[in-house]
C-alpha cells in the first residue's frame, strides 16, 4: 500500500489545490481526532447531511447511528453512496482585510459506498472502535453489549479508498499594500476541551473518575 | 411570522422525535455560535459535503467560499439544492453500558434552494455578516473589501424555510439494572476555546491586540 491515496476526478481541487493533500497518515489523524463526521447521501435526487459518529480501523471507516434514518435504509442493500467529511478547526484567522479573513482547519473528504457489517466479528470490532473513538480506554470501563443491544446497533462500513485532506495553517495572508495598515492581523488559535468531569446524578457514591475519564483529551496524546 | 418552522417530511424524523424541534429561536442560537457549516449538494447524482463559513441575518443564511467549487457552480443559475448542517458537541456521554454512550450535541439542518447573491447592497452586508460571524467586532477593525475583491467573491443565499434542530443534552440514559454497576458514568462537557492570540510575523511593532480580539468565545456573550 502506498502512502497516498490516489487522487480521482471527484477529490481533484479545481481552486487552492495547494492546500489539498493525499497523505494517508494525514488523514487518518484527521479522522481519529475529529469526535463527529458529516455524511452527505441522496435521497430523492437531493441532498442529506447528517451528523454521525465514527471510527477508523486501519483502512476502514465505520459510521454509527442513524440507520433508521429516511433514505440510509438504503444502505442494507447494495450500498449507499456517501461522501463523509470531517473538519477540525484550529484557528480564526484575521487579516488587515475583510477579504483574507479565513479559518485554519484540517478538512477531510471520503467519498464511497457505504454497507451495513454483516460479519459479527467485525461488527463487535466496530463498535468498540466507536465507543474508544469518543474516549480512549472506555471500552475497558463499561458493559459490553448484550445480544439484544448488539442486535439492535447498526454499523456501516466505508472503504477509505477515495479520500482527500485540505489544510489551511499559518498566519494571514495579507497583500502586500495591506502591511502598514494600523490593523492588527493575526490567528486566534482554537481547541476543543474538556471541563471537569459531571458525574450522574444517579452515580453510586465511591465510584471514582477513572483515569480514562480523567485524562480525556483531544487530539489523544501519546 | 410564527415562533416555528413549519415541518416537512424531510425534517420529520423517523427516529428518537424527541430531540427534534423546530423553534427559531434555539435554530439561530445553534447557527450563529457554530464557525463552520457542512454543506451537501449533488454531483452526477452523487453527494458532495464541503465545510464552509456561514452568516445568519434574519431569516437567510449567507454561504461564502467555494462556489468555484465543482457542482457548486450550478448555483448561478436557477439556484442549488442543499443540505446545510450544523453541529456543535457539547459533551462526551458515558453510559454504563458501552450501547448507551452519546454525545450531547445540538444540531441544525437546513433544506433549500441555494442562489447567487447578485444585488449589491445585500452582497455587501452579507459580506460583513461573514466576517462579524467569525469574530464579532471585527468589519470594524479591518480594511473593507476593495471593487475587485468584492467582484472575486461569491456569497450563497439560503432561505431558512425547512429547518429542524436535534438536541440531546443532559446525564447518561442508563438501564435500570445497570445502575449497580461499579462503573462511573457522567458527562465530559465540551467547549472550543482560544488560545492567545498569535500575531502575524509581519505585524508592525505597537498595534496593540484589540478588544474584539482579546475578548472572542464561543458563544458570543452578552
Amino acid at each position: 500500500m502506498t502512502t497516498a491515496y490516489p487522487p480521482s476526478s471527484r477529490t481533484t481541487p479545481s481552486r487552492t489545490p495547494d492546500r489539498v493533500g493525499y497523505d494517508r497518515a494525514t488523514v487518518h489523524a484527521v479522522l481519529d481526532e475529529a469526535l463527529v463526521c458529516h455524511v452527505g447521501f441522496v435521497v430523492d435526487g437531493r441532498p442529506v447531511v447528517l451528523p454521525q459518529l465514527h471510527a477508523r480501523v486501519g483502512e476502514v471507516l465505520y459510521l454509527h447511528g442513524s440507520t433508521g434514518a429516511r433514505g440510509m435504509r438504503a444502505a442494507t442493500g447494495a450500498g449507499l453512496d456517501v461522501c463523509v467529511t470531517v473538519t477540525l478547526l484550529d484557528g480564526v484567522v484575521l487579516a488587515r482585510s475583510q477579504f483574507n479573513h479565513s479559518m485554519n482547519y484540517r478538512s477531510v473528504v471520503a467519498h464511497g459506498t457505504a454497507t451495513v457489517v454483516a460479519d459479527a466479528t467485525e461488527k463487535a470490532q466496530a463498535l468498540d472502535a466507536l465507543v474508544e473513538a469518543i474516549a480512549a480506554g472506555r471500552v475497558a470501563g463499561c458493559r459490553p453489549p448484550t445480544r439484544k443491544e448488539y442486535a439492535a446497533t447498526t454499523v456501516l462500513r466505508l472503504p477509505l479508498e477515495e479520500v482527500s485532506v485540505k489544510v489551511r495553517s499559518g498566519p494571514p495572508n495579507d497583500e502586500d499594500e495591506d502591511l502598514g495598515l494600523p490593523h492588527w492581523a493575526g490567528v486566534l488559535p482554537l481547541s476543543t476541551v474538556a471541563a471537569a468531569p459531571v458525574p450522574s446524578p444517579d452515580l453510586e457514591p465511591g465510584i471514582a473518575v477513572p483515569e480514562h475519564v480523567r485524562s480525556w483529551s483531544r487530539p489523544v496524546s501519546g
